[in-house]
């Protein structure tokens, strides 16, 4: 099943400083602790030939393109979250985008919405999904719920390479998401397994 | 009428060097020669108020994300049009995005295509469209239409501020485009105009 690594892509979600470094205030509990996961699951997939998507938030400074809800965390003398070009919005430390690789820039949750991902992926004739990073409920979920209507293949869930505010958030939308037909695998047994 | 100015944007569509440097094989005949309308066009708008969208194509330099039927310029050795961080990917000189002004990156012809711009509009309450830049049958046009689609309350089409690879191509998708409701204005019309 080797060539079926042609066929996969790997996404990782909004591991930017702003979301992973503590003492930011947009830190999500918890999200620190994947990184090791997190990058095991990158080199596995490096190894393998599959092709790694580096999904990030970067929102204008004055918060033009920003969800209504957060909104107003933008602007003169706000915090910004993922500011474009702002230190927070680059990969937490330890994580690095290596030549061949793509980035993809996202401003909702989901890494279809209003992005090219999909024609991405079609173009390359990739229908196997592999989703890491942050958070569970929220741009994880979402994400791994288009995909499933947007008819990808396969769906694995990496649950010790993604992360939420508790573990039974975590959990719980893990649960939701194998009721979908989702695969969810430790970064070890994806790394032992041929799909 | 000057309330309008906050409901409209000024899409300024592929003017990056490959597109309309001499010299380029990728440039389009009679694109340099709207260079001074365009940027009075943003100059016009800067005046008004009317929020500007720098509107640029950048592709990955293996050409993942580029259509399919022009893939083949990308790769190892190829020219790579409007390649990202390349300097053919630049506004060409003269054109310059100021500080509050937004860039767009799409990847297909409409500038609507797989990216946030309708959801930006959207969420800044932008009812109203102008549109310049290059090339009237293919950027300009889809996206024009796709406006139309999405109702926009009216679509400006600076008629002397666009262009193509013939005098006639661009007239006949002028027409094409008054045909379904698009106003199209000369830049001095537009200056002058209070819509």
């Amino acid at each position: 099943m080797a060539d079926q690594w042609n066929h996969t892509a790997l996404l990782v979600i909004d591991m930017q400083k702003d979301f992973i470094d503590e003492g930011s205030p947009f830190a999500i509990p918890g999200a620190r602790a994947i990184l090791p996961s997190v990058y095991r699951a990158v080199e596995i997939a490096r190894k393998r030939g599959v092709f790694v998507i580096w999904v990030v938030r970067e929102h204008d400074p004055e918060g033009r393109d920003v969800e209504r809800f957060r909104r107003h965390y933008y602007g003169n003398g706000k915090l910004k979250p993922a500011a474009k070009g702002s230190r927070g919005a680059e990969l937490v430390e330890g994580l690095e985008m290596k030549e061949g690789e793509y980035k993809l820039v996202k401003t909702r949750f989901s890494a279809f919405f209003d992005t090219n991902l999909h024609s991405l992926l079609q173009g390359m004739g990739i229908t196997h999904l592999v989703v890491a990073g942050v958070q569970t409920p929220n741009c994880i979920r979402q994400t791994v719920f288009d995909g499933v209507s947007l008819d990808y293949h396969s769906i694995t869930l990496l649950s010790d390479a993604t992360a939420a505010a508790t573990p039974k958030i975590h959990q719980d939308n893990i649960t939701d998401m194998k009721n979908v037909g989702v695969v969810a695998s430790k970064v070890d047994e994806w790394g032992h397994s041929d799909a």
